[in-house]
């Protein structure tokens, strides 16, 4: 990656003296970046530009350049990336567009591009991008004209939309954000966004990465990089397809949409999701600063006004205002001219004008381990004060700087002072203090993202009879009931008392082998949402009851079912008491394996009370994921109810979550309902869904192998 | 209110020659919005003030001035107000600060000023406000400098804080919105924010109001007049004291925090409430625009990337992107030079540079009734589109302006592009697709808005029965369990079979009278949460299990309740089957009554699962709050499931809103549980808990009437 982005020579294919060419911009945005190494223009009809000859051809080139940007018509980039493999030139960005985003004709050309790259062993970025920004040396790529041209400085973007990236970088420029590098992958046929963030993470000039894409690489090696990663990562990812909820065959799928998936991963790897480039360029301030560690603030304020919609902000983003220290309170009253002022916080200066005051009450702050972070509500309401007020500025900036103290400014008022902060101090300012503290609040959840987990105990699986079972499932689709209660008795997870029966004797000598009360219910394959079709029968207390529920049941498989299908009946214990939740599992398409913890029954769909995890998970990611929902938090006891057995709950996230990891082809499990109980008293799973993927011969293996509902084929 | 917003002639009283005198800066600021009417400075030394003569005196004006703007020193300020009533001018602004809110001796002063108004027959606005603004007549009297001096438009503000108003203007006019009135009220002496409120709505320069009020004078007030308004009302109102679930004694007010109520009443009101002010900023671009009746957008883009952002931004707002009607879908294949564009919403024009397609676009989507607004992604690339970009934008307005159809424009890339829309068209715009989104569903909400309720039905309530109870609890706070159910019972809201009982026997009598299974709950004043306490026991289907459980409640009752604390036990009938809800009430301190239901039982507090409604409320209005929670829609059916008893929830929660309509004295109301059954099977409390304020001696009338919890008093 590195000479990608510090090259000593570039030669720039496809420019020509027409004011027209696009080529030409290339040129001016690198002059005017100040790039101090050697340009090269190359384009057959040679001539110059920005006084600068244009070589007819690459060949010509006096020294193998570091990296060649190519802009030519699409048809001719495969011939210069050729010539450029053969002069030795191995970093190639092309940002030409007409390739696999075209159709057909495009990806024959892209596919001859990826042949040369093998064979040359070039490196490429593109085709269909802007090309590389590298604003410490000057580097700058892109064809159309950067204006303003970027600020120099320590936040990094990969981007997959040129558009996208170009407009956030003006709007960065304009907040005083200043940029270090920018990739603009286009089609990502080589270089991929995970390469990039990997090296713009010890990056020494990168302080921050913002990753605008919309479609993941490799969802899981995204999520491995940037677990390690110590600076933050915003990460905007809109395209994240269809609802998978109207297409869903399960409540799993239902409750784990893509989005969904997205924003749990982001979580579990603290990664910033940002749904807005305003989100990102709020939060993007304070980058630079340390990070705010815990939620204790203060805010200085002139403007009462403002002071109270800090406070207000405070409460919604869950940070504390505690009272002065009362060395500095003590000396608030003493400075107060009126001595009405109350060293309350936040602190309303706004009847002090003495701004060496400022200085002090800083200075206490800053050697106060005890605030977290500092937010200033900036404005001199009259010129007079002007000039006073940006000296107290530029010395309030330095103390947090030294003292390494998050310092967020909101400027009131008088709008100009933000340019005074942004050219003079380069300090970039929040415009309302509602901002300041969204981005204080961003800043401290990366303070306490999760740690990297300690090495994983994996919980050891019944392989054999699990591979067993599944070598019996001929066809993908739902297994049939009693393969899937089976399938969970394998993983260890306690499935109530059950038998099937295919007749009417059969069922009452079920019941008898159970015990009464039980329950009935068709199985057949076909038949996905058994409660709606009426194919459950609850509270049989006698073998008069199970005898007409059979009845029913035989009524309800020839009104609903296929003709010929076959179907059985489960008998079940009638189990009493425990709270339902359901245990799942899917594959998503970005990040593989994927666990769901929720409120079962009938609140499922409803209440929309789940936590997601990417598998797999330890213990201690299990209990925090149940944790997170309010059915966990009522399992932990509330108003006098003894705590639910989470230790089994655990053990079977823990065991699901390993079952996705070791069997590819497992696509969906959805126990629904499993009841909780309390104390030591485990749990029982009451129903089970599982949906496979085809057999081994055609299973495509490792994480990615989703299969799209539309390919379900329910008859087996 | 007339008067205040176009006075023909202007008295600022404090002025002088001195160069930090804070009255010059109302003279200079009258002098550059262009006032045309007459200016008066008054001040005791005389001299000149940007030209024009310092009267003296007061009674030295020529002629009785329509206005007088008072900026002395406090102790001066009742003086020049009584000047005022003795010249007959009658209408009078003051800015200067030291009155009501620096403590006593400042509220001496104010009391002596509203001695005065009375007196004389004055209306006054503040003190310590910056008085009034009205960008159509020039008039301009904050006495902090305007820089830059508002864009004159059809926004008018109504601020409590001077400096939050400031601030925000400055930003307006950034953005390219228009101020048309501003009020900053200061103390609310005289002109509070309901009175300035009403007079806008029907000011034809204001098409939208912006409130930004720490506290509201008539919470009830301003709802009614909101619910009138044919223009959007934004209200910021952060202010809203400490969370009350932090001292709370119910779940009733856990459940209805003073911001959840807010939030609640601004909904129920088409109050469009913002959090911040860049919310509002964001909404505020639509002002004057037609509101967007539907969920139909097309969105026109010139950036792929931008285009999906909108697409991601219209899913998140429940805005749907309809493919397009099949003519237009034709005439854009046609158009497309390279004949590989799609035809499909967003549309991605980004291969169309004929800027003549996209007036033709334009014009079939204004003729579209299905397309209820349109987003254009706007930015030309090249310096060489610049100019016919900007002939098309213009045309592109034009259209939406006569077609009346609503227009977003997000400016990409070429931020320069947006100083064009705002200053040449007059037309702000949006900086990201998503804020475009956001604006367009807040115009939807508003559109959307609930409608005055026709003539409301109010329920009859056993007035007689009700008043009788309520007489003989002689003294405030929790009513005992059985006061509580009679008090149900009198509401008509059905009750679950229950006896008292004071022994042993008694309690088996009750028993057997109501019939087995039965609970027990122990009743005592000071036994508020009685789950916690142990003073529930279920489950009793026994003679035996009743003494048993009669016997641990003595216990409970001689470990837990104060010495000598009368008690006693309530036998219920125990029921099966049903949904628990809770039906709640409490008083507001802004709004009055407001009634709460949610999902009821172990599930209330961790579910927040709640509807909000100021009382009263309508049957509809009932049905609504029901249907807006889970639970609700759990009760309307679900998976199979037969709907509940609606009816009979409507009818309890109409009642429950008449008492506290009727019964100011009642203070708080908590049903929970009640079960509602299927069906037409009715609904039944299982347990009540009422709180009231002092008997009718000490009873302050009407909806304000609301006690805080720390005068709760439960050693009745």
């Amino acid at each position: 990656m590195k000479k990608f982005f510090y090259p000593r020579s570039v030669a720039v294919v496809g420019v020509s003296e027409n004011p027209v060419n696009l080529g030409r911009g290339i040129i001016l945005n690198m002059l005017q970046a100040g790039y101090q190494g050697k340009i090269y223009p190359v384009g057959p009809k040679g001539g110059r530009v920005y006084g600068l000859p244009i070589l007819p051809h690459i060949r010509e080139l006096p020294e193998p350049v570091d990296l060649a940007a190519i802009l030519t018509p699409a048809r001719f980039v495969p011939q210069v990336v050729e010539d450029c493999g053969a002069l030795g030139i191995d970093r190639v960005v092309v940002e030409s567009g007409g390739f696999a985003e075209l159709g057909e004709q495009g990806q024959a050309l892209q596919d001859e591009i990826a042949l040369l790259i093998e064979r040359y062993g070039l490196r490429l970025i593109g085709p269909n991008g802007l090309g590389v920004v590298n604003m410490e040396v000057g580097l700058c790529l892109p064809f159309s004209q950067m204006t303003p041209m970027p600020r120099r400085g320590n936040i990094s973007i990969i981007s997959q939309s040129g558009g996208v990236a170009m407009h956030l970088s003006a709007w960065m420029t304009r907040e005083g954000l200043g940029l270090n590098k920018f990739v603009s992958l286009g089609n990502k046929l080589n270089v991929a966004e995970n390469e990039v963030l990997a090296y713009l993470l010890e990056d020494p000039g990168t302080q921050a990465v913002y990753l605008y894409l919309e479609g993941l690489e490799d969802g899981r090696g995204l999520l491995e990089t940037a677990r390690r990663a110590r600076k933050p990562v915003y990460l905007q990812l809109p395209n994240v397809g269809e609802e998978t909820a109207a297409i869903s065959y399960s409540h799993t799928a239902s409750l784990a949409s893509d989005d969904q998936v997205v924003e749990a991963a982001c979580r579990q790897a603290g990664i910033i999701r940002v749904k807005s480039q305003y989100e990102f360029l709020v939060a993007a301030k304070l980058t630079g600063q340390p990070p705010v560690t815990g939620d204790n603030l203060v805010v200085l304020s002139r403007s009462g006004g403002e002071a109270v919609l800090a406070a207000y902000a405070c409460r919604e983003w869950g940070f504390r205002l505690p009272p002065l220290a009362p060395r500095l309170a003590d000396f608030l009253m003493e400075s107060s001219r009126s001595k009405i002022i109350k060293p309350t916080n936040p602190v309303d200066l706004g009847d002090i004008f003495d701004f060496s005051v400022y200085s002090r009450v800083m200075a206490e702050l800053c050697q106060d381990p005890e605030v977290h972070a500092v937010l200033l509500n900036y404005g001199p309401v009259y010129d007079p004060e002007r000039e006073d007020a940006r000296r107290m500025a530029r010395h309030l900036v330095k103390q947090a700087r030294e003292a390494d103290k998050p310092l967020a400014v909101c400027i009131c008022a008088t709008l100009e002072e933000e340019e005074f902060f942004r050219e003079e101090l380069s300090f970039p300012v929040f415009h309302f203090p509602g901002e300041a503290i969204r981005a204080l609040a961003i800043s401290r959840f990366f303070a306490r993202r999760p740690r990297l987990p300690a090495e994983k105990k994996r919980p050891r699986l019944s392989r054999d009879k699990i591979a067993m079972l599944l070598s019996q499932q001929t066809s993908h689709g739902f297994l049939p009931l009693n393969a899937a209660l089976s399938l969970v008795t394998y993983l260890g997870i306690p499935v109530v008392g059950w038998q099937t029966a295919g007749s009417r004797d059969e069922t009452l000598i079920a019941a008898g082998n159970l015990g009464y009360p039980v329950c009935l219910k068709l199985a057949a394959p076909s038949l996905i949402h058994k409660t709606e079709a009426g194919a459950v029968i609850l509270d049989l207390y006698s073998p008069g009851d199970v005898s007409a529920a059979f009845a029913r049941l035989e009524k309800v498989a020839h009104q609903t079912l296929p003709q010929g299908e076959v179907w059985e009946v489960v008998v079940m214990t009638q189990v009493q008491g425990g709270e339902e939740v359901i245990l799942g599992a899917r594959r998503d398409r970005n990040f593989g394996p994927v666990l769901v913890f929720g409120a079962g029954g009938i609140w499922t769909e409803t209440l929309e009370d789940v936590a997601l995890r990417v598998a797999p998970v330890t213990r201690e990611e299990a209990l925090d994921m149940i944790l997170e929902t309010k059915i966990g938090r009522i399992l932990q006891g509330v108003r006098g109810r003894p705590p639910a057995d989470l230790d089994s709950l655990c053990r079977a996230l823990t065991t699901l979550s390993q079952l996705m990891v070791e069997f590819p082809r497992v696509q969906e499990v959805d126990l629904n309902p499993v009841r909780v109980f309390p104390g030591s008293k485990g749990i029982l799973t009451l129903d089970a869904r599982i949906r496979v993927g085809q057999g081994v011969e055609n299973q495509t293996a490792g994480a990615g192998g989703n299969q799209a509902p539309e390919e379900i084929n329910n008859t087996s």
